[in-house]
């Protein structure tokens, strides 16, 4: 007996199942997350172990696609790695927004581009070992620039447009390197590695 | 003026740069990570910031390929998401280990699978937005199984094969949903959902 998503296959045998959650505590907000710390039983040993949750908002991003085809990114610091990113336009969930509603606003805050085309790409865990939450991608098609920028007073990002070839080379050579713009750009591109391409 | 990955491209005008690091204070460990509490300087208005970074050891992830050219996975129980995942073996970096040593060791002791061909695929930012880290991307060529599995005592994972068409739709379906899993998988499948291959 399996839960979750991941179903019986006939080649990967079930066995794994839920850990018990014998008590939940959580620690201080971290701004980002609420951390939450789970005694959890060990389904074959019994053992009780502690487990760290970080539990975080789901995120969405966006393929946006200008009338000509090439892809809306956006460049900015990132205080994590502490480099300037070439990403594609994202952001948090707010309480109560659709994921889609969360899309088309940051799409439209953080670049100005809006669309009357959009498409649900599916969604990602960003880590579901320790992350609660999922991103969301969408693909939004013959985006154009009709609005102004609308930065958060934290933030400081240009706006630019890319051809799928040059997307798909600042990839494999590592300079587009955010594994949820990977993911999303996964499902309109082609990201093989030319060694690998059958 | 840029720095970091991402260098200068005619289409991604240039403009953000670094933030000023005013000063760093780390809050108390989280198992997983040590976060810091950074304050920036907006290069743009002056204003002093709080950002929060959780530093945090790099990963690796491994595509393990049998001779039969099936993918090795791994299915186990994850305390963020709270469900059994279908992944693709990996794990953390330990201290002086270099990322092949980890890959080598992280797929002989979750799945008992050793290889004699390995090649870098490269790596990502897991979220350079908070995160200091990378995962590391490998793939093990020949690989078979000549070890019995040596799992942690926090660890409860049974192995399995797939072949590569069988992967390709557990993503596409939403089966397979590990971020990091899929960036890994994405630079040797062509991962496009289908209403989007051109």
């Amino acid at each position: 007996m399996t839960d979750g998503a991941a179903g019986h296959r006939p080649d990967v045998p079930d066995g794994p199942t839920s850990w018990e959650r014998v008590s939940s505590e959580h620690g201080a907000p971290l701004i980002l997350f609420r951390p939450r710390y789970d005694r959890v039983r060990h389904p074959r040993t019994g053992a009780i172990l502690t487990r760290l949750v970080l539990e975080t908002p789901d995120w969405v991003n966006v393929v946006a696609r200008t009338p000509a085809g090439r892809i809306v990114v956006v460049r900015q610091y990132r205080f994590g790695s502490g480099e300037v990113t070439i990403e594609i336009p994202g952001g948090v969930v707010d309480p109560g927004e659709a994921p889609l509603e969360t899309a088309e606003r940051e799409l439209r805050e953080e670049t100005g581009y809006t669309s009357a085309r959009w498409t649900d790409l599916g969604s990602v865990q960003p880590n579901p070992a320790f992350h609660d939450n999922r991103c969301h991608h969408f693909l939004a098609e013959g985006a154009i620039q009709t609005h102004a920028q609308a930065l958060d007073a934290g933030e400081d990002i240009v706006v630019g447009t890319l051809t799928t070839d040059e997307v798909r080379d600042l990839i494999t050579r590592g300079e587009i390197t955010h594994s949820l713009v990977i993911t999303a750009l996964s499902r309109v591109l082609d990201l093989r590695l030319t060694a690998h391409r059958d």
